[in-house]
């Protein structure tokens, strides 16, 4: 659908001081004293927060509306204005202490995109929409990832309106309260692709020393609540022999978690990130153990593997210990590959402006994992420092933010094409 | 300094029925919905039991006196009463959930014993006494075993008299309040020797199907607090490789610790009771892992080498990981030996009677091992139906009750003497 592009947008930048004044504007909507943001989904903040990108977008020539769910898409038309629009976004919400990153980069990038286009008088063929999504970070209300979710169908617009956070408000109040009850249809908007760019959230392109992650997807994730159960008795009386150590049997099968994992590389990951031990007294045998398992892969056909291996290796440890050992299924996110399309669009863009650049999976969700549901999809990661998120030392270099919306720019210009 | 004994001396046996209803009344004191007992250290309810146990012992003929931190002395005059006392004795607080047996009855077998000598008319050549401790176990005040500890001179009479419960009132205080402050300086009886009975509070006498514990001394203790420290980071992003998990070089360090025990048999243990997990999130890799350790051993040499054995561990599981592992002491308590007079008295009284009988140690702190700091001492261990204690369904034979007291019985006999 593209029109010959003119020879002069190799060449196009956007501006990365603007871009990180920006960001640096945004954080103060929430600032923490330890340099962090708190602004929770729905808040008085995230009004604020949302009220100003909603002026910065208007500023630059966008139309914003509105969906029920509270998600905004501004909107920059296309010569062909027919055409579904090539879409980039993120979140604006933070985690209570959350850092000036996390979501809101991907967000701003699209922004600064647009205020590029804006600069150098370009039309693309294909609108061009940013979008921000309602509550992804889910610390306020669950379920996280809500408004994207529901724009693809995920869930109900019913079931994300109904959630309340601790003090009893619910999603539908807050939306009307904060002014953001749009009357829009979620999902009701063509959307040709979406590219989302995001900060890594983990350490790999760090220890690489690579500027841009080319998602490829992101992994499939299985979450176990597990149970041993022994015998509580006083740790004097009872020689080692007579035990029935619950703890004894968790650590073993916390160790293989690990090991399970990396029997099913590269991606392959296992967590133990929540234990409790019963009574939990420093002269009592453990008598029961309950912890959480997390195992993530690239396919689900992967996280299947890891979960009979988890079920082999526990069923076996049960009958030589005697000891029984309960596996019960909390959650269960299936893993989602991006189009190749939009991962080839971003890997031609890292290409093209010359940054380093290298194939990662994405670890965690995002919104842009609900969007591969009804769009072509990719995104993508630059660096964070030591891969530190969710945290108010979030941090991220000015060079890197600036490489990944250019990057943003040219895939997006690649696939809205340039009208000249 | 015994007389010879009367040739019936050998066929005298105390009365099961009547040690069993006695148990059962003083159990009715605080008695629990689920069959237990909950008698905490100086409150209405120990008054209680404190009043009904001196009851009987006036009406068996015996003089009560308490001293400053409210221990109880019953005493049965001898032929030659300046003789330094043959003493028994344990105490009749319980813990929260306590059960039946734990203390109630080593104070209650040295009443049956001088029961049954009245029965017989029988004097002793050395004065008996019974003693009840008071606030053995430590629920409500620490430190436990408070009443032997001061009469023993472990600590303080003010130390223990200035610990306060979770509601501020102080032991002297609560001491007075029941009546119960008494006038005699702890430590100022002359003891002769002194005999404890008492449930094993563990599973070897049961699964050895043995009748009669000999114990020979209590293992000395050691307590640390470890804490492995790591890098909190997102399960999700953090490929395996790169991650610093603290709770898995945790685990693998208890492992370690019930290895150590096995190392050092055949009396070495080693228990994890408590863990803490930092941030104890399901989807975060745990950044700082803390728990505790308790290491026993029969002799302070081989705790000592339990200690070395942890502590070399501990720095090559630190090199090898690259995770700082901090080990902290928590408390020492050194190994007790009994008496071999003490012992010997135990065992030959057992044989004599026909019980099967074990040498077995002790895993847990009793009275008798602060007295063991000031007289020749020996216990005696019956067996707990599946060793268990410190809970309301703690439960013992009537035939293996009766049987500890007849131990009880001929042991002091032979250091007392009977003078016909």
């Amino acid at each position: 659908m593209a029109a010959a592009a003119p020879a002069c947008i190799d060449t196009l930048r956007i501006d990365g001081a603007r871009l990180w004044a920006s960001l640096m504007e945004l954080a103060r909507i929430g600032a923490t004293p330890k340099g962090g943001v708190c602004r929770l989904a729905l808040s008085d903040l995230d009004r604020q927060g949302r009220d100003l990108v909603g002026r910065w977008a208007t500023e630059a020539g966008m139309t914003l509306s509105v969906d029920r769910i509270g998600n905004g898409f501004m909107r920059r038309p296309g010569r062909n204005d027919r055409l579904p629009a090539v879409m980039t976004g993120s979140h604006i919400d933070t985690q209570p202490t959350g850092g000036k990153f996390d979501g809101n980069y991907g967000v701003l990038a699209g922004l600064e995109v647009v205020r590029t286009l804006n600069d150098h008088g370009l039309t693309t063929e294909a609108p061009i929409e940013l979008a921000w999504w309602t509550n992804e970070e889910g610390s306020r209300f669950v379920p996280v990832m809500m408004g994207s979710g529901v724009f693809a169908g995920a869930f109900t617009l019913e079931h994300a309106h109904a959630a309340r956070d601790l003090d009893g408000h619910s999603v539908k109040d807050e939306l009307q309260r904060i002014g953001y009850l749009g009357a829009d249809r979620p999902g009701a908007r063509a959307v040709g692709c979406y590219f989302e760019t995001h900060i890594e959230q983990g350490p790999v392109l760090e220890d690489h020393g690579v500027t841009i992650g080319v998602v490829g997807g992101v992994l499939g994730i299985r979450w176990y609540d597990c149970t041993v159960t022994g015998l509580e008795a006083h740790a004097g009386p009872t020689p080692m022999a007579l035990r029935r150590d619950a703890l004894q049997v968790a650590t073993r099968l916390m160790q293989e978690v690990v090991a399970i994992a990396h029997r099913h590389g590269p991606h392959g990951r296992g967590t133990v990130g929540m234990v409790q031990v019963f009574p939990n007294s420093r002269n009592v045998i453990p008598g029961r153990v309950k912890f959480s398992i997390d195992l993530r892969n690239a396919s689900d056909a992967l996280v299947g593997a890891m979960d009979a291996d988890l079920r082999g290796v526990a069923a076996k440890l049960a009958a030589d210990t005697g000891l029984p050992i309960g596996i019960e299924p909390v959650s269960d996110y299936p893993a989602q590959a991006f189009h190749p399309e939009c991962i080839a669009a971003v890997q031609r863009a890292a290409t093209k402006l010359g940054y380093s650049h290298m194939p990662v999976v994405s670890g965690a969700g995002h919104d842009a994992v609900y969007l591969a549901r009804v769009a072509p999809t990719g995104m993508i990661f630059i660096p964070c420092k030591d891969g530190i998120s969710h945290n108010e030392i979030e941090d991220a270099q000015p060079e890197h933010l600036e490489a990944g919306a250019n990057v943003l720019l040219h895939a997006m210009l690649e696939r809205a094409g340039v009208a000249g």
